[in-house]
């Protein structure tokens, strides 16, 4: 049973999933999906992740599109993907501005990959572009520390900032930041009762759900279940509907 | 039910199907799968071809792996998926020699899709890999036919070429010339029904069946419904066999 009309997943791999999957999906009620850049093997060049970008511009939209899912391509260099050449895939972000930048953040934390992170926020800050930003299982706490010194240091706006797979004790600083908190469901990372946890502690105002679902996770399903968990616990409406699609369809600047 | 312990799907796109469903495809008893290359929206660079390669070899082998299914990489350039600077993604295919060639062949058949194909078989005879040749949906009769030419202008080894997605207007000049024949169970290619007419009028010493499944496709367990009914209607034990497992397992040098 859908028990919300509409429901934005802010953060799969849609390519990881069939179109049979994505059908399922959208019965279930997760009309809306980013879906994220990241390529499953470190890839070698740059040109690798410009033709990325145009499959999930170009295809996985149209992916999208046949079983009714409106899906938003996430572009960028993830910090587990970082090419040698990784500038060219930089200039052609420049070139061809994304709707969102995404995934990027910070894996080890080491000097490339701040570099690699600092060249695409400092773009997205640019372009006006909303940013979905990584943080790692390993280290959580200190590599989203220094994900907001970055943010600091280059005056990020805030409402261009989600920092997403927050756990419990990361949640709090980036919401007190100003930032967006992405709350994702999944073995490992948050259980349906931390989102209702997390939900109650701050508010509904600038958390999303999502599932991170795609090349090897099972539950694509997380955030209609994380829906229907959160109602059957006498959420307001309201709250729900706003962790679960209003949040992520203002943040995203995406209409339908 | 499984009514056969091993099922040889001969070609399969395995980045199309998620972990889930490969586990599913096991479970229906296909155990074996060649994923053959090939890139969704024309590739601009060849580098996307090589880290595509990667992708196959070490991810796509690996997602098999965890759910019991050997995948063995098909790499190559398809007629669809041919960067300008293609020569690149041939020398790495030198360097680097695959298991088996494939998905080759020709899609309209023009100059370039030609050159392709010829230095693609030609490395294939050269370092003795068996290759997997796709014929297109559209004219497919006289794209066949100049397969069949190029084939012999090469003086390729029988044993080394399978084409696939035939008809029943071109498996009888394909098993004539020697080659193998590849028949793709889907909508809009061969029926159940039409394996079986095939196989009682040809024999099964050439056949080999596969789903073709992957990116859009849904019917990622055609094999294993073809061999349901392939042994309802009576047909020897040893002839599904062959079609369904050893006839693959013998061209592609698999063992296990």
């Amino acid at each position: 049973m859908v028990l919300l009309e509409e429901i934005y997943d802010s953060h799969i791999h849609s390519e990881g999933r069939s179109q049979k999957e994505l059908t399922e999906m959208v019965k279930a009620g997760i009309k809306f999906a980013n879906s994220c850049a990241f390529y499953p093997v470190q890839p070698r060049f740059a040109e690798t992740l410009i033709d990325l970008f145009r499959k999930l511009e170009e295809f996985e939209t149209e992916r999208g599109k046949r079983v009714g899912m409106k899906i938003t391509p996430a572009l960028g260099i993830h910090p587990r993907c970082i090419p040698q050449n990784w500038k060219k895939a930089l200039d052609f972000l420049e070139e061809n501005p994304p709707r969102i930048f995404g995934e990027v953040g910070l894996e080890e934390g080491g000097s490339l990959e701040v570099d690699v992170l600092k060249s695409q926020l400092s773009l997205a800050k640019k372009l006006d572009v909303p940013c979905i930003i990584h943080t790692p299982r390993k280290n959580k706490v200190e590599m989203t520390q220094k994900i907001l010194e970055i943010l600091a240091e280059l005056s990020f706006p805030e409402n261009l900032a989600v920092i997403d797979h927050v756990s419990m004790e990361t949640v709090s600083e980036i919401l007190k930041r100003g930032y967006h908190a992405g709350l994702t469901v999944e073995e490992g990372k948050l259980s349906e009762k931390d989102v209702l946890d997390i939900l109650k502690k701050y508010g509904a105002e600038r958390l999303m759900i999502n599932s991170d679902t795609g090349f090897t996770s099972l539950e694509y399903l997380s955030t209609s279940k994380t829906v229907s968990f959160l109602i059957e616990r006498d959420v307001e409406r309201e709250d729900v509907i706003r962790v679960a699609c209003k949040n992520a369809k203002e943040f995203f600047r995406v209409r339908c």
